[in-house]
């Protein structure tokens, strides 16, 4: 493992900390159970403002350099957090034109968090302020091994409406259309005479009778976001002027921002999730996505939960006994550095009481004291194999894109949840055994071999370039359902159904419509199966090849599946969702065949619930073998392996993994 | 067929065409197309005021002076719209106060469409000024055969609460109490002190902590619909000093409006409607209801689509390949003289980029162009016939009225949903081969043999005159469920429980009260069935006869079903609403019952899902026989018969309809 | 029974009546229907603001003197009721920042009832003068034997969140905390920075982009129905010092308030409620808990439908045949000297046209009118023995707390409902035939022997002195589920898992977890159910004793009952709610137990839906045995027994009880 810049060469346990909670003389109490949890690194600041800034201007990060002393004092490093999420009241107070407003027009209040705008002057200029005292009292303390800026982008709000954000959306229009004629004739704003006169006409996404023109919607999307991450900007150049350690924020792909540019100006990944033990998957398809922001560096893990996550008005069930343990190695062997709770002490106030906590609100061990100690265990078992080997990226992925997302938002058709539509491509591929991960639009793709870009609306001209490069160097790109539907403006391409796509493809598209329920089912490399939402159907050009025809439905005969060979690879159109478990069935089968064609490595065979993650150190390649699913499983051997724990010799032949077991196997 | 004033005699084949949305140079290829698919007129402009008067004051008509013309040279007629549904932004940039607003209190924005109150003065004086341009420049155009007034009057909104509302709203009040006592006497407003001093103090239906009085809620649907029908009245004024082309609106019952005074100056009833060809049946509901707005006179079919409807966030499965022609056959043997897609090319922007078209976006045949060219095959194969016919009219009516809708959204009791309500009975009828329609309460009821007057909680004393004398001429009225509750100012009558209707048919309303689920069962004609809904049970008085008895329930033994004489007819009422599969059957058997009593002819007998459609011309009646479900089905002949169409004879017995066959047979 | 104050020695059967609302000549009518129905009192004025002062300060209470005069002449008393939940139009009008205002912001507007900020300076101005204008006018009346203040205080409404009540919320906190210190650090308000620098600063729950701190969530529901008992303090006051009648408020434990300040000043108590038939058991636990509020007191039904409610949107079905006649009888045998239904004529008018009363709006009996007739029939017969003997409590509670409920709307976790709650504990002890009753936790609770408390986040100190005391004299107290999880400012304690209950009952919480779910099972008794809800795990400390043991789940072997012997009674522990049926039946089994050591007297064995109610005179004690439920059942008689009403002896064994029959036996 290459480690991040500024840290160790070691697998960090961390937590978060808000000794700004409690009484100072709490610290010593905790230093001695992070010293028996193993907890090495903590979190701290990101809700803190007030703390820092209790009356505007009267800052000292006095409290902080005391507990971060004490914390490197005792082994124990600081990732420091910008507080901006959590504008003190003087922010607000006497300013109501400084609060988010939703697109309903309601203005948001003081009293929980991100309920100010983002894009506000006087509230930039009071970040820039903190984020410069933050970074000049403690930019190069040597316990500050990284920042984090902010914490959770628009977790809990999307686009701000307030008249600020009008103002600055009609700038950031001028600036991206030239003249009003531009944006008319790009949007059709000649459609319902929506057509502008000027840009400062130009309405936010606020409420109207009916929808708003699918460009406007879509445009509004790309400005917020846009204006998030020049907000971040700011955090990020003035942290760099004062210290050397390495940036991060604390995302997740629920949340309404572009991790493209969010990500751009920082040093590592990192983000949050608090998937139950039941829905193992989706943190290991946290793992795949986070890896590829920063393709070769360590990402972090920044928050997860001990047990359970929770608010005043609902929680989960906590997580299985051992199940802490796997999440944490899977985080690891997946190329993690990191790996880090919330929260260290349950809240005694606010409205997270209820959340999981290593600590509980009467300083007492809580019932994930007991599996924070087995993560630890395991960590001091696997580092030295970990650190000294390299996670094997997989030869498959599924491209993962933001604006992708956000036309979707804009389209969703049949209820369509981007999210929903890419964890259940992951799925089928995963739990077929492909080894396949979540990939970022913007990530490297070198050293992929097949790529599938399903649901992508618009296909961006960087990304059709990068991925045309992909394919004649070998590459094979299979696209759809539903990509290449729209153009940047989030209109219709008047040339053809899918633009530039169709071109490269060689195909047409013939007819495209709705063909759920429609009775076409789609027939396949020997599946077959029903097609569901929108359908481009295709006749062949050139020298493209039809790999699935459709029957039945009301324009049988046309192709939904083509073939066409491009420079070294080839590009594979799939234009209408399979259906269903025969559906499930088909994608299997296509991305298998093509994966064979491709030549992709495939992992060692395991039960469902059971997953092997390829690490390669000096001596070759193994396999960190895990049963997440706490059902047990097993792995096949097809030779005789070593235990790199035990130094034991494993007989070829069927593996058992017993619940939650892990093996590190060569 | 008499045609309409200024049209031919001939079936139109239409569709929406919107030339402002793209290139002039595609008119060429659209022309092509037209003449392809036997598109004969268009319809034009409702949304194009941008286009017509870009800047407040520019207006121009010459370009759709040029696509008439070139339209009207190659033998395409046109149907010119008033474009006032789509404000354009300099009406609304910084005139906040012209605004739609919502009963919650929110502005609409500019973005969508009818965001503006259509009672604001300036939007008022902008829409004649437009409109008077529009008539001046195309009134005599040869080109123009029709107008149509705005589009879809109320689709996407109902009442607005504006400001400019509020002072209409009191003037109105004015208008209708005279003073402020007598409409608190007529209101009850008493109760809960709601009592008013003047006029200017009523509120609009503004949020309140429980629900507004009943008076109110209806008085301002009421005055909501008259000044709606009073904005179209303008425009008709306007259009009929320039222009003898008859004018039409574009309605739907769904919309919340009052037909009967949106229609009352206008020439001929058009609507859209886009049920997929599952609910084949809304599709005749609605030719019969549109066929009784003008008795006598054709009707248009002025929207519905190609394949499938759609948005942004929602579209339909496609229409099954054969269902569009028997769709549009069904229309013009059923009155229609027009027949018109929405919409000529898929939207490239705007919010419904995935409806059905003729065209794509990018100009190719969609799915719905082969189901359009089959269209136009029917129509020249039975053009000939149904031009030389007359629709032969049932004898069977239930009574529609948007005043008994308007007071059923005030008062839902079990969440009863008028609409749907209506379109069960006539289901109820229809399915039993009850030749019968829903009908607008305010047609000419001479003709009908039978009329259903169900769920009207008040009746107009003008609707109870007409009554009054259709009976008299010897028709028979059957009245309820849930008729008469209410009076005019939507309290309970205190002088009995249904008022006058009580005296006409000699009952007196023993209990009145909700019977659902009390056990309460109707026994009557042999039938039995449970009893729901809000319930008027009865005590005869006089000459009149129980029909159905009530056993079980909080009060057995009282009448639900009553009979009377009255001049050459009779009054059935009917107090109680019978429930499920038997509710149905008893239904059916009550309305057989009279419909027998009364001689009512009946139609040739088919399997359900196929349908025929009686048509009378010199020689004297025939049949459209058309299988409607797509399932196939057959109509049963008692003699012999020919085949209009190919001159064959049939013999008597069972003639197959294959699926979406049809067969014109005398 | 002793009778309230001013009152006689009798049972009172009501209605709520509106002359006000019907032209004065009705009343004669009326009064003939009062003597034919026995109905002997009527609660009016409620809502006759408009009608008492029709333009402000023009008050005159002629009218009602002339409807008390001739009432009374007639035999007929009055309670008399302020009229403020109906604010005339002249006191908004013109005065927006009058009107309540909710937590999304929207202000509501004149046309309903409650829109009105009862902390609006202006409106209780306004109330004084008209409650000391009535109290002037009529508070000697001999009619007048009681009064009501307002009606249903916060029936539609929550917390106002408009300015004034922004300005008397920072007065409260103010006078709470003392300093704004002192409040954030009561309510952890460094937490996401929310820290205060002046009590000003303090936002109403209004919008924010996620959920407000818990504390202040809690905070605003105190404040707001502090002021609104102060509200209906003046009132009181004012009445006082006019009148010697009793005054009561007509409450329900389904609004919003606090009965404990809300009853404090007043006389006796009384509520409202709506049960259908079917949900016989809500009227019975009403009967219990509303007699707690003043124990010892006659209590009123003030208000329920002789057959069903309804208003525009919704209706009940109407009650079988003989509900009414029983559901009357358990209320006079369960401690009601008044029995008043909503009411004598429907509404003509207004939004609850539908509702059920004695006679219809064309004033003839309704399906309400026999049960009427029916239920004063049974009051002549029992009235005798009622008013000569007393209801004798339970010996069993399950302490009900407005307080607790406010809680648990800041903090439901699963959706949890306190009111749900509530009544499924009681239901699952009432079933199983245990004399028991939900008891308001400000009540007296010497007579009870077994105490039951659960879901109270925070149990108060006050409350857990007495609780102590009634511990220490002999009594059980059961604690728990969720009780003790919160301090009084809704945050975790700090010291250990539920504060000073721990002490006291010998445990410590180990683990504090949501436990739904985990798989955990509680065995206690005998019996064995899944546990469910957030759970406290126990290890016992000093003398106690586990009752109960937790197995499987994620933490096995703590203990979730447990026992401590206090004083001459014991604490038992209930750290985790047993779910499903099994949890029903390990909840009866405990508290059955814990009531056989405590040597609660259990009543007559009957049928389920078959009710025994004590009650003692002079000659000891007698039963009154009813079916509830309309299906019949019977009473197990150990020996045999007297009828009272017929005089005849009943032979010992099985009693049958038709459906809905009532028998007085010793």
């Amino acid at each position: 493992m290459q480690p991040l810049p500024n840290m160790q060469k070691k697998l960090y346990y961390g937590s978060a900390y808000y000794p700004e909670l409690w009484p100072e003389a709490d610290i010593a109490a905790d230093l001695a159970h992070f010293k028996a949890t193993g907890i090495d690194v903590v979190r701290m600041g990101e809700f803190a403002w007030s703390t820092m800034e209790p009356d505007e201007g009267c800052i000292s990060l006095d409290f902080f350099r005391r507990v971060i002393d004490r914390l490197h004092a005792n082994g124990i490093d600081t990732i420091f957090c910008t507080p901006t999420p959590t504008p003190p009241i003087w922010l607000t107070d006497g300013h109501p034109e400084r609060l988010f407003q939703d697109e309903q027009g309601r203005r948001m209040h003081h009293g929980a968090r991100q309920h100010v705008c983002t894009n506000n002057p006087a509230f930039r200029e009071c970040s820039r302020i903190i984020v410069e005292a933050q970074a000049r009292a403690l930019g190069r303390h040597p316990g500050v091994i990284a920042w984090q800026t902010d914490n959770e982008f628009a977790c809990h709000v999307g686009a701000c409406c307030c008249s600020t954000c009008a103002s600055l959306w009609h700038v950031w229009l001028e600036q991206r259309y030239g003249t009003v004629d531009a944006l008319n004739t790009a949007w059709g704003a000649e459609i319902w005479s929506e057509r502008y006169q000027r840009f400062d006409q130009v309405p936010q996404p606020l409420i109207t009778p009916f929808v708003h023109n699918a460009s406007l919607q879509t445009a509004y999307r790309f400005f917020t976001r846009a204006l998030l991450a020049e907000f971040q900007r700011e955090q990020v150049d003035i942290i760099r002027r004062h210290s050397d350690a390495p940036v991060t924020h604390n995302s997740n792909i629920g949340f309404r921002l572009d991790n493209a540019q969010i990500f751009k100006p920082l040093d590592f990944a990192s983000f949050d999730d608090y998937p139950d033990c039941d829905n193992w998957r989706h943190m290991l398809d946290n793992y795949g996505i986070w890896r590829t922001v920063k393709p070769g560096r360590p990402f972090w893990v920044m928050e997860t939960s001990t047990s359970h996550n929770g608010y005043l008005a609902a929680f989960q069930k906590p997580h299985r006994t051992g199940y802490l343990t796997v999440e944490a190695l899977a985080a690891y062997a997946s190329g993690a550095q990191g790996f880090s709770h919330w929260l260290w002490r349950q809240q005694r106030a606010g409205c997270e009481q209820t959340h999981g906590a290593v600590l509980s609100a009467w300083g007492q061990p809580t019932i994930g004291y007991e599996p924070v100690l087995a993560v630890n265990r395991m960590r001091r078992e696997v580092e030295g194999l970990l650190v000294d080997s390299e996670f094997r990226p997989p030869e498959i992925a599924i491209t993962y894109s933001d604006a992708a997302r956000a036309f979707m938002f804009t389209e969703p058709h049949e209820n369509l949840d981007y999210l929903q539509l890419m964890r259940r491509w992951y799925a089928t591929l995963f739990d077929a055994g492909l080894p396949c991960e979540l990939a970022f639009a913007f990530t490297d793709f070198s050293g992929y071999k097949v790529l599938c870009t399903p649901y992508m609306y618009h296909v961006p001209a960087e990304f059709m370039a990068r991925m045309l490069a992909f394919v004649q160097a070998g590459g094979t790109w299979i696209v759809g359902p539903l990509t290449g539907l729209r153009t940047a403006e989030h209109t219709v391409p008047t040339d053809c159904g899918l633009g530039e796509i169709e071109v490269l493809a060689g195909v047409e598209t013939v007819f495209s419509f709705p063909i759920t329920n429609t009775g076409a089912t789609g027939e396949a490399l020997g599946c077959s199966a029903p097609l569901e939402y929108w359908a481009s159907l295709f006749a062949c050009r050139g020298s493209s090849r039809v790999v699935g025809t459709v029957k039945g439905g009301v324009v049988p005969g046309l192709a939904f599946i083509t073939e066409q060979d491009v420079g070294r690879g080839r590009i594979v159109m799939l234009g209408a969702q399979p259906a269903g478990e025969e559906g499930q069935a088909m994608i299997r089968t296509l991305v298998s065949h093509y994966a064979k064609l491709a030549g992709v490595r495939l992992p060692l065979k395991t039960t469902l619930g059971t997953v092997v993650i390829p690490r390669t150190d000096a001596k070759g390649e193994f396999w960190v073998a895990i049963n997440m699913d706490g059902a047990g499983g097993s792995v096949d051997l097809a030779a005789p392996a070593i235990d790199l724990l035990s130094g034991e010799t494993i007989p070829a032949g069927s593996l058992a993994m017993p619940p939650y077991a892990y093996r590190l196997i060569r």
